[in-house]
């Protein structure tokens, strides 16, 4: 399995991701402007990778900060969680982690400066161990949409890559794959950052789970075709009702699926779900530089120079579009999300799909 | 207006569109088998323009054969064919352009060789003027589907460049515009072989025409925000009852506008119709290379090496998809498009959409 980002001593260790599938490069931080820049350029990108290297952002500008008084600590580390925080404004795990990290400085106030460091490079210690198995909990509740002999479409990178480890949508095919199920990937390559064909066809490579890449535009062909059975994706956020943002082309991935009689699923852990927004509409959507669309990878020139580009780097796909989303604490209608901020687990228990 | 393919003396011209939109770069096809290779290569692509390229070819071919025996002569003409018929097996007018070439010499095996050189030569003139022609009546034909004010996707190129000139889809656009109607264009940048960022985008700008380019897999978020009012694109097959093959992701454009309530349109001259097959699953689908999805335009690896990759250069569109097909006689529904072979002009006058 891939170690997309992990403390080394004093340093944070995050896999360049822009540089897959030609080269495996992990990139020194050894500052939270480096893991900033490296979540911003999409060295690390994924909604429970982002949250990590956030947390370990912040645990690692803590380090540097100069002071022995509480206040001006925790005032430094505001800021720092600000600059962390302006990366990316679709990626909720990114508000999440940094909210979790200063919940921790606010409830450990009467703790002194070197203490509060420590406790902010354990907590984001913990989060990555705890998304590893947050990850393989989804798996095994995924598991069960999954049937020996199918072939599942999966957009954009939702796997080891996009995560602490394992993954939750490519989670989800591994755990089906340690069941001993025949499982095949067909992976968009997902223009414009191609992270379905330099990242998700790498890694399932590398765990020998057999894939076959496709451009964007050929799903509709290969549905229509009777190839394909599900769809699993991931998110980059979830609303209350169910509403899931995720990358660009998640959306008309799941119209095609619908139009063909194929089951669409989301699978991104609780820390995804945005429970203070109403509905999809209401999540702002990223729009990056044009160059990502007129030069491929950074390089080569597709495009007229000077023309006009869109691109939004993702789309929201209404709840009504989606089977299933699933969690790490088990599969749910969209409708019924919601109820994991409030109900009771008997009543969760009673909600899961089974 | 962009000169697509002609005859510079005993030379045809052919612009190398690979090389577009980074340089504007002619091939002097000296002999048929560099016609052939630029037809194979995609130098030049686009159902007409393929079928104006196959006559340009044959007579090209004619012009070096070294016998004054007719039937000698024809027997070379027909291997001469062969070759060049074996280049693209999708695009219909390949195979129209030839048969119209051979009919021609079929007809006159009374005259010369010389008089036969002279008489291909002079035909393949004849297709590219009256392509050109053809693509204009359309272009009045499909002009009034446009309201000014509306944007339209397109996919692919069915521009000038898909053409002796003006263009299937892309000359509609410019017949409304040449009507004074405001109109925009939304292209699709078309993956693999990106005709769209590379073609559409430019033959557009050099035209002033209003040009967006997004990448394939935006089209559904934006016919969701509501941003576009109609797609037209071009054929390279068009069945017996209406399915329409063209370039791969047409499908998913045509089920996501009609997911959207958005009217979807084909443009072809009458040469694209294949009266002989009933349906569209009876159109064979060309399988190219996959390095054309493994490496962007020939050059940067986007995907692992060794990856599985499906490239698949065509779909198709079923019937009941498409509101109208814009061919030079008229717009019809697709289920009436077949009446063009065998009914009176005023039958058609009476299903003409108007």
């Amino acid at each position: 399995m891939i170690d997309t980002i992990y403390w080394e001593g004093e340093v944070v260790k995050m896999l360049d991701q822009t540089k897959l599938p030609t080269e495996v490069c992990y990139v020194d931080c050894k500052d939270y402007k480096t893991v900033a820049r490296g979540i911003k350029d999409l060295w690390v990108r994924g909604a429970p990778a982002i949250g990590i290297s956030a947390a370990m952002g912040i645990a690692l500008g803590a380090s540097a900060v100069q002071t022995d008084d509480v206040n001006a600590f925790i005032a430094e580390i505001d800021k720092i969680s600000d600059e962390i925080g302006s990366t990316r404004p679709t990626a909720v795990n990114l508000f999440w982690a940094i909210k979790r990290m200063k919940k921790l400085l606010d409830e450990n106030r009467q703790k002194s400066v070197p203490e509060l460091k420590k406790m902010l490079r354990s907590e984001s210690e913990t989060i990555l161990r705890e998304d590893i198995e947050i990850n393989k909990k989804m798996g095994s509740y995924g598991a069960m949409f999954i049937n020996s002999g199918d072939t599942v479409l999966t957009h954009c990178n939702a796997g080891s890559l996009a995560t602490g480890g394992y993954g939750t949508a490519l989670g989800v095919i591994r755990a089906a794959k340690e069941r001993g199920l025949d499982v095949k990937v067909i992976a968009d390559e997902t223009r414009p950052v191609l992270q379905g064909a330099r990242l998700t066809a790498w890694e399932l490579m590398e765990d020998n789970i057999p894939v076959t890449l496709i451009t964007d535009n050929m799903a509709g062909y290969f549905m229509k075709k009777g190839m394909i059975n599900l769809c699993i994706v991931g998110a980059d956020r979830i609303a209350f009702n169910g509403d899931t943002a995720n990358k660009i082309g998640t959306y008309s991935v799941a119209v095609l699926a619908r139009a063909h009689n194929i089951p669409f699923y989301v699978a991104a852990p609780v820390s995804t779900i945005d429970f203070s927004l109403g509905h999809g509409d209401l999540i702002p959507i990223e729009e990056r530089d044009p160059s990502e669309v007129s030069n491929v990878c950074g390089g080569i020139q597709i495009a007229p120079k000077g023309v006009n580009i869109y691109n939004p780097a993702f789309d929201v796909t209404p709840a009504e579009y989606i089977a299933a989303i699933i969690t790490e604490k088990g599969a749910y209608r969209p409708r019924d999300l919601h109820k994991l901020a409030t109900s009771s687990a008997e009543e969760l228990e009673s909600l899961r799909i089974k």
